[in-house]
């Protein structure tokens, strides 16, 4: 099996018949499912779906099979993609003071965990703050900004967007706020993590605010960004158990921890397309 | 060491030469110290100890004890109790339809595990409500209530508190709120449990709200009933991890197992004198 | 929705088609697929899948689609089986002196959370041991066993689940060991709960074995029944962690509770139909 | 509180009035007490105790605070040490091709979460290996090793040892075994990473062992070095859900995060003076 798998996502309104559809369509297309998980939600009916396959001798190339793919797509309504394994994401990450997300998914990257192109770094910090840090070339991008720069950077940072063209813009511990115009425009495809066990303690400094409120566990939350601070939908969440001796610094600590491993959960799950976007919420087909 | 051991909870401004002072105390009334837990809340400057001990030959009885630390307390200004771990306290259980975590309490009481005496069980429903379960004679009062009857029955429930004189109140799933006034009047012995990880999803159908939101984990928190609802001292929390294929029901019948185990162990926890009020917080001494 | 759905589980060699065939099968069947998962084991090359699927309009009775479903299951050489979710088990639960487990599962059997029929209850205690627990009705037999009548025992034991019939044999704490050709006979159909994390600390007092190593982790093993004993084929498995302080006695305290949650969700997942037999191992399709 | 604390811990034989004696010592000193965690297991008779504390005015020098508890701990037999938080242990990490664990400590000890000073890493593989991490001017030692050549780099290795005196010597993933010799020298200050959950899967390739097995969890285990290969007391252990379909490789994936929180914890355990031993096993007081 040296060929690369092909990964086929897909969500449309349910009624009989899909997947069968797909999988005899996939059949009689000389490819091999290897996987497939779907989802039907009852409460909106609404379907979705991830096949994987592989092509077998006598298979379209993979544009052949996309074009094939279309019209069956067309006929049920389908938003669907279809992409190779080997198809590596292009990854932008903002970062603001706090490097240990950011060290993580270097780290990740690196051993091969996390399958990206690391298309930029970017931060309102220069460099030198993370001259420990080993970017393995990735280019790197110094916004700086202030109170009143704030709208006049954004739009550099649109700018860059747009320029490096990532497939996903990962906010690691970026502490400066999207714009509801920016966050339209990323919809689907820029995750945050946020510091807390959404949706408890949405908003600044969110171990103060567990740390007032005398809660026994903490946690993160990695979602998608919205215009809607602290409410994107929820891609992946953890938490850790704490005691009342835990100052707001030890919360900090303890939560750095939970904030690497469940933003690096949430990209990897993104990367292998296992993820998709239902309302305001999120189906995750988990391996 | 046939003698039941005996605790020693305290709380105070503090201050030096505390632990000093009471093990100095302990051990010239012939008390051998078995385990001693300490924290000095930095913010604000409060003082808790919890102390187990036993009496060795030539000690006191336990009212010559306690009468003997009366002017060390005094002088240190504690609020101050000892126990001897033999000495049950008395638990009063209110329940409303759901009764898993009154089924747990009986079962875990009967074990041996929760060594308290069941001095009532408290429902709005009538006994057959409950026919498949085994109260183990203790005394059953149904106050049934309606919306019109709301106050009355609360008067009622007041009778009866300070007729049997529990120590503890347990709400195992009452789907009562409490007013105010009997709310102060049970502070500090009355653990609710609710079945969200507070403070996310406040309020009613908290599992609706979760799986309205596509959290990725639910959770439930014991805490001490105050007359802010939902707000009060937090003594446990746990939670488990779902997935969108969950639904409302899911949730309930997952968020069962969460929430009678987090009850369990907050009752567990009062029943040994390891909770100690600190403000909205508590200070929790775990084994 | 109102007709309850269908379970179709199967395992066979795999080779291109298999999904392709199945769903194309049962949408020309008139049936609709609700949910599907699968597992190609690459070292194997077994192939394992799990169909919910639901009749629609002019579609055959449940044995009609069973017979429609068995010249295609020869063809791929499958071990298969087509049940209605509303076809309940018939589950035999054995018992001794420690009935944590089997009140767990006496109360998810009532609330409805285990679908299964309860077909006998046995023990080699009197039912008296069981005073405070409402068996529902289910048949209780007395089994007493010395070590002079084992043999003796465990033939009317035989004869008991050849005339009960029972499609799980659950052993919930039943502290005798099935012989060989017993284990044999109930291959696939009888899952044991194993009071350790195994394969750490197998055999008798693994909450001694564990206390005496100072792990920091305990935890229970549900498994199929094997002539091996406690090698059978995991289902499901978790862990608590303990501390220095907590003493034998402890362990098995804390143990209960990871004991009753292990056992009741294997039991689950096999009345589900969630567990297909991999040689050693399981496949496991959670929800 | 500018001034750092002092940590003390001590275990001896069990009698009266040790507590006692050690806070009436220290408030005598014009010390006061911070924390104090103390244990007695009733099954050796031993006592163990930590205790946090720091100098009033008039206290005298820390060498003359050790000096003055010179008695008491003889006349108790206690084996004891008094630090100051703020005097750092020199750690040695040794290494071999599997770099999480040391990226990973790094990574801490930049931050301050690890408070030690990095004495010397130590691998059998050169510094290239380890080119994209930045070891913060940290001496490297290149020891190579064949199977040949085990005996004469061990040597190596010991006499650098004690060139380098290291307080605490960390096996983060060095693939290489210690002789006994060598690991007798090391009781109580080198500390090993496992990537079992022992006592289950001793020995080599554990994650292939626990894939064979089909266990449901795998974890990984952090202890004190002993000439008896894995089975010294153990200070942290650790766990994870996996699935039938998570592969070997998977396992190592998913592993590498257990090892590294797992080993990282144990060392702050140890750096901390949280750790005391007791004869196989451990006495951790957690904060």
């Amino acid at each position: 099996m040296t060929e690369p798998a092909i990964v086929l996502t897909l969500s449309c309104r349910n009624r009989p018949g899909i997947v069968a559809a797909v999988s005899a369509h996939l059949f009689e297309s000389a490819c091999n499912i290897l996987d497939a998980q779907q989802y039907d939600d009852t409460q909106t009916g609404n379907f979705f779906m991830r096949v994987v396959f592989n092509r077998l001798d006598g298979a379209a190339s993979r544009e052949g099979l996309r074009a094939g793919f279309a019209p069956l797509a067309e006929r049920f309504g389908m938003a669907w993609s279809m992409r190779g394994a080997d198809e590596r994401r292009r990854v932008m990450i903002l970062v603001s003071k706090f490097d240990h997300c950011l060290a993580d998914l270097l780290y990740r990257w690196r051993t091969g965990e996390l399958a990206m192109d690391l298309a930029a770094i970017v931060s309102n910090h220069p460099r030198e703050a993370f001259s420990h840090l080993d970017f393995g070339g990735a280019p790197f991008h110094h916004l700086p900004v202030t109170k009143d720069t704030k709208l006049e950077q954004e739009g550099d940072l649109w700018r860059l967007i747009q320029e490096v063209s990532p497939d996903l813009v990962v906010l690691a511990r970026y502490m400066q706020v999207l714009s509801d115009g920016l966050s339209a425009k990323l919809t689907g495809r820029c995750i945050n993590i946020h510091h807390s066990f959404l949706p408890g303690f949405k908003g600044a400094k969110p171990y103060h605010q567990a740390h007032q409120r005398g809660v026994k566990l903490i946690g993160a939350t990695a979602h998608y960004v919205t215009s809607d601070l602290d409410e994107g939908p929820i891609v992946e969440q953890d938490v850790e158990r704490i005691s009342h001796r835990d100052t707001p610094d030890d919360l900090v600590r303890k939560g750095r921890d939970i904030e690497r491993r469940v933003l690096a959960r949430a990209v990897r799950l993104h990367l292998e397309d296992r993820v998709i976007l239902n309302g305001s919420k999120t189906v995750v087909f988990t391996d």
